[in-house]
């Protein structure tokens, strides 16, 4: 679904910029991208290359560690809204981070799935229909399924990923320390002091639970940073923590992710109209140069800068 | 909460028959104590001293450890919906088991902590106003706050318990191992082949999935293994395998802790009148000796024997 979501899209092939149209996409199935971004568009063959196949391999690690089996009226919803939801690019940090510590894609691997899932388990509830009406900034998404199943299911993803991301423990070569941390990390990053946190926030400013005028650019930012900033600044950091990083080279790449993620974050925001466009290219130039500075001193940076490009 | 629960009740002092009273008042407040059962009351004043000093620390350790704090819009509700839930005797069980094999209570507070906190975030989902409307048998329960809100707040108590759990790592005792694998246990036996898939099998035999000619008491047997049995199992094994049991006792307690969860699960589907009394009584009894049987080579095994009477 993913690759067909590109497919509709038009020429642009930079990594953040085609994610954000997907996730427009998927968003609201009724939005064409007739307004790209003007972002740079260099990206080599090579590049797109490296994200593609990191993708592909965590998709492939959830297709196995989760297969559709009987009962099918259990597995079939799971696997729909594991992939359904809209891309984040938190997974794919994950491992970037660790190779660039050192370390090997399979370290890094279930916990980028587990991600993944936590991702997925939050998109299907903040989407859920509820008894009460969603608040009025919200799209409207098709459901493939009856609420009911929907909320059992993302229940079901939550504690999924954090049973894989525990399993992957190799008593041989110790990591089970590590594993533990980024359970911490995770954990927090999701949680109510994390994307739960924008999440409420984000009802709160709109029409269920507040007024429009609580909804300015600073609100929203913030909501961009507990949503988006936070949680791909936990994937770049549990990568690096997977790959034996410094604790500086830690911190380093927790920041670069999180500029990562404010782009996203202000990208998405931005096509809510909150923002005029030449502001918004502004903003998103002074988090790409943040997070360029972040790479420096690391000596295989090249591959992730192209995530800014 | 729980107090005035106990306070609404008569008589009756054994711990399960107590407990179940305190389910019953908390899933459906219009309900009165009117039909206690008819279970064996002998417990001593110092046995009972043991399960309700235990339940004061474990609810000591989750009021420290989540304490309400600014913004209290979102830990009231988290305060409130964590103690709200009815009471499970899986976090007792853990530390029960783990106090057997010769380990220290707090060696389990956390995973018993973490097993109060999923069954609570289950709890508050299972009860969520949804935009259809919830199958036939389920009761109406009071909601405190907005759907929303109540959705959000699950969400943010699941993680937190496996973060806490994740936190009482204690790189001196070397017991990440053994963390990692009550990870494990609790994401297994609350998600999709657990707690969770009793839950989807309970809503698909009723109103709204399917109908009632699904609802044998053979089905809301397996209802019950999954929603209770095998959650109370997993409390007991977390128990024991944290307090450093043997294989043996690890599988011992494990099957102790799932009988004592069918007695509670089908003493509170019988109440659901799927059961004639004396039919009922048959059952319990049957798992009652089946539980005691797994004690059977353990030093102290009475306290826990107190369990059962």
């Amino acid at each position: 679904m993913a690759t067909a979501s590109f497919l509709h899209c038009t020429s642009q092939k930079s990594s953040l910029s085609s994610l954000f149209r997907s996730d427009l996409h998927r968003r609201s199935p009724s939005v064409k991208c007739s307004r790209p971004m003007k972002m740079k568009v260099t990206m080599s063959v090579d590049n797109r290359s490296y994200w593609a196949v990191m993708e592909a391999d965590i998709k492939a690690h959830l297709k196995q560690a989760i297969p559709i089996h009987p009962p099918l009226s259990v597995t079939e919803p799971m696997d729909h809204l594991i992939f359904a939801a809209p891309r984040s690019l938190a997974p794919a940090l994950c491992i970037a981070a660790c190779e660039l510590v050192g370390g090997q894609r399979n370290q890094a691997i279930a916990a980028a799935s587990a991600l993944h899932l936590m991702h997925a388990a939050l998109y299907t509830h903040e989407h859920l229909p509820l008894s009460k009406p969603k608040p009025k900034t919200k799209p409207t998404i098709y459901h493939s399924f009856k609420p009911n199943i929907e909320l059992l299911t993302g229940d079901g993803i939550l504690p999924l990923g954090l049973e894989l991301l525990a399993r992957s423990d190799e008593p041989t070569i110790k990591n089970s320390g590590r594993i533990l941390r980024v359970i911490i990390e995770i954990t927090r990053a999701v949680g109510s002091q994390g994307m739960l946190d924008g999440l409420y926030l984000e009802n709160k400013c709109s029409g269920s639970d507040g007024g429009d005028d609580l909804c300015d650019v600073g609100w929203m930012a913030h909501v961009g940073e507990k949503k988006v900033g936070e949680f791909y600044a936990c994937g770049a950091a549990c990568g690096a923590i997977l790959g034996e990083g410094s604790e500086e080279e830690i911190e380093k790449l927790r920041k670069f992710g999180f500029y990562v993620g404010m782009i996203h974050g202000m990208v998405l925001f931005g096509r809510d109209s909150r923002y005029e466009d030449k502001k918004l290219l502004e903003v998103v130039e002074g988090f790409r140069v943040l997070a360029l500075k972040e790479l420096e001193g690391f000596k295989e940076k090249q591959i992730l800068e192209t995530i800014l490009e």
